[in-house]
């Protein structure tokens, strides 16, 4: 499986009292790098796909393993899980050097303008399958 | 079960380009929710708290049912699922009159100055439980 | 001349690293005041202005005095100070107890749906002037 | 002058439901672009320079003289305006190719653990100096 990595210096902004990641800030996060992988990998970035659709996510499950710290030097890793009509599930890993730091599952959803499920374009779906393709290839 | 509810209108600072709030603004929500039951049942202010302790987020996971759009007034319901010895879960669900908007699971942890997980002191843990057990009351 | 108060506890996701307020969450307190402001008093909720209009803001600038802990309870006091043709200038001052926290002056403009400045709608600019006439009342 | 260029990309997270960006991002920016100067230039990073001291902001203004949208590329630049004691007068300035979006100063305070204003290090006074002393030269 083709790995989209991210990497993400832990910013003062992100940062709590306690020091560590305020984990609303790992969503944001989390976001980040879905929207590059559509812009970098799929050739789809936001801001042109918002014109007339949008990818909303319909579910989202994070394990927060190590606590991060200001400071840190993350990387995050997006894969590809698997492909629907209109959904496509994934996974972003963060880690600092080994340790790894949370894992998280998510299900975005394509919807028209009017928030309806709707199937992915060819262009896009055919580049999301490759992802995951890759991986038995 | 007793059941928190905490009153959050949908503004401007919560939604996207589509009209619809942002998947992590909800986490803030959701952050805010546990910090006003904290506060208002438990007795034990976060600001308080945070001077020898904390409560990190170990596990989330989300189902985004509807989309929320600004102006929505939305009641964010925190229900308490299970108290371990330095673990709780809690549920949190949100409606707009009878419309399910996310159902939400988190589990949080009770840790020490140093991070390290630490029994619930008594008197928290008994709040704790007992919003549990009201339940089959 | 009328205040508007807004009471904000000064939350967890507030603070930062330091253990104050992070200046940019501020103004999005700032932001939280004029809308409600607009919702209250000028009985215009961005919500529904929204569907036709916006009030960005042009200019802002904001003092800030005295640093903000986890859990203080602040006060925060909207003044009209005066109405443009499309311009609308106000300051926001926060208040914990007698200390003041900071001291913020915006100017925010009405905009048409396409962007450009646009006169107040009467019903609006009544409200907002009598905000201000009231006080030399 | 010397100039401190910082690219930022306009994401999806920064915008508001008009499609711009929502002017509470802008200032978490400025930050970003404020903490990178300090770690890369002045060699003095955030995440080192907060176990004892920190920078608060005193008093910062910005003009906002055009929208930026999504996907827009931005180019923040950061100039050196005077070093007072324990001050630092800065400006921000945004460009979209050659737009100007938005038009920032700032004063961050140098303080110690207490919060109390203390005369920058040496280190980072000839730095914070010779940023603004090129000018002249």
């Amino acid at each position: 499986m083709m790995v989209f990595n991210f990497p993400q210096k832990v910013l003062f902004k992100h940062c709590d009292p306690a020091g560590i990641v305020f984990y609303p800030r790992y969503f944001e996060m989390i976001n980040d790098v879905i929207e590059a992988f559509f812009a970098d990998v799929v050739k789809a970035p936001f801001e042109e796909m918002h014109q007339h659709a949008a990818v909303p996510t319909a579910e989202i499950q994070c394990k927060f393993l190590k606590p991060s710290r200001h400071g840190d030097q993350l990387n995050l890793k997006l894969e590809a899980l698997r492909v629907g009509r209109s959904s496509f599930e994934l996974t972003v890993d963060a880690y600092c050097g080994d340790e790894h730091r949370f894992s998280a599952r998510s299900t975005i959803v394509y919807v028209n303008e009017n928030g309806r499920p709707t199937a992915w374009p060819d262009a896009m779906r055919i580049v999301l399958e490759n992802n995951i393709k890759g991986d038995g290839a």
